[in-house]
């Protein structure tokens, strides 16, 4: 038996879901904390770290899947994306970190390489995918080919738009051969980001955080709304879903994506692998050493 | 600053450090707890646990110190040897976990591909290094080259031999090149070995970790022990130190290489990364936002 956590299941696979329609930014409250079971910051430590036991558990059964069929065994794709400050680093920090590392293969895609820029932008996603029986995490992913590339006219207009295309293909693939994709979305505010920029600058401490060319991207916001709001429309499937995680408070924004784990770990039902020898004949051969 | 955790530093680095002649492995306790500040497994947690905000303060200084100099600045490599059961796993989730998973390149060496053996056998350990600001942890190692190989007679004797000296060569040139290595032996017991492979066979839960051939291997114990005693003593320098963890009680072994850790990055002096941009000026173009 999984170890349950104390909490009822918010069930966030629902209330965090994009909503169907086209994407009315003035209606997703960054300041939400839908489905939390707490009062709020001071008591959303205590409430993440519940969900560690039964995540620990979940993941070690998917870790034992991969060993037992290193060919079939499902495999579980976390994928964050979000403006500057939104956390996808936090979220890695406090949510991801929650799970045994053994289980995790991350991958932070940044500007692409020389090489990379050889190839189709699905190529470097690729070589990323999760294994069988692992948990793939990527901070920034193929979106990016539809987001900065696109806000940054980094490529001809009739190519982004057929990447759409190509990235629901591609998604339906994975889906198909077993992989569970958890697109989440760290919605923050404008108003936020400015003053997590402006804290980045004041403290010394988070200056290497800090980059002039942040501030160039803040000045795209209103770009990067509409990449963002046609890139989640466009890509949003059942098999594939996009979760908008209101951000602006950090302690949501990690539980929440703790949590949205845990559902969708708990959707792929797994057992344990039985065993391929007789234990039996195992104990006789242990006991004689 | 750095944080400092609540306990004195017991300073393991000499307390473990593989003692000077011939490795005599009926002197190196299995069941001891040197430096451990705490009265048993009971606070076990909270000691470990009490290390986690200097560890992660450390980290985070190094990994942002590979962010402003992604050529010069330092590398750790933790590097995880020792018997079926050791608890080179146990390691990886309870101490390694503390620390945050984008700073941590983990690699585990298994049986090598056929790709792999077609190459050098430092060939697979190379690509794996960790990266400037980086925390690498190597779950066996080119050790397996002079362990498992030279028992299991893979290769002439003379093809081993020679390997110590390659070996030595190249962690000479690592450390060379400014990386922290922090070799760490998980030693167990027979006794305690047998009565892990016991618990696995009498666990459905467990019996994914389970392999016959890890009796065979038991079965080879002797052999083993000399292996490691030459590969010890062979390979024992001061810029890349072998630790001798005592394995028999899992919560000391966590928390020790934990310690061990934290006492390394301790003596890397690692401040914070000076803004390579005009924090005024940054101020100002923020504020038009």
């Amino acid at each position: 038996m999984a170890k349950k956590s104390s909490t009822s299941d918010p069930d966030l696979r629902t209330r965090l879901r994009l909503p169907s329609g086209p994407v009315d930014w003035d209606a997703l409250d960054t300041r939400a904390t839908p489905g939390y079971p707490g009062k709020g910051k001071k008591d959303a430590g205590k409430h993440t770290a519940a969900l560690a036991g039964e995540l620990a558990d979940l993941q070690e059964r998917l870790y034992a899947a991969g060993r037992a069929d290193p060919e079939g065994a499902p495999k579980v794709l976390v994928l964050l994306q979000g403006m500057d400050t939104s956390g996808k680093g936090g979220v890695i920090r406090h949510a991801i970190g929650l799970v045994d590392p053994q289980g995790v293969q991350l991958t932070a895609f940044k500007k692409p390489t020389e090489e990379e820029l050889t190839h189709d932008f699905l190529w470097r996603i690729r070589k990323a995918l999760p294994d069988p029986g692992m948990m793939g995490i990527f901070d920034r992913s193929q979106y990016e080919d539809v987001l900065t590339v696109r806000v940054n006219q980094l490529v001809e207009e009739k190519v982004w738009k057929a990447r759409y295309d190509t990235i629901n293909a591609f998604e339906a693939e994975l889906a198909e051969q077993g992989t569970t994709i958890i697109k989440c979305f760290l919605h923050v505010s404008y108003e936020e980001q400015g003053e997590r920029l402006a804290e980045r600058l004041d403290n010394p401490e988070k200056h290497w955080k800090y980059n002039p060319g942040d501030v160039d991207e803040r000045l795209l916001w209103a770009d990067y709304r509409e990449a963002y709001a046609d890139a989640l429309r466009t890509c949003d499937a059942d098999h594939a879903p996009w979760y908008v995680i209101p951000s602006d408070r950090k302690w949501y924004r990690n539980w929440a994506v703790a949590q949205l784990l845990l559902e969708h770990l708990r959707a792929l039902q797994l057992g344990w692998p039985a065993a391929d020898f007789d234990p039996e004949v195992e104990r006789q051969r242990l006991a004689e050493t």
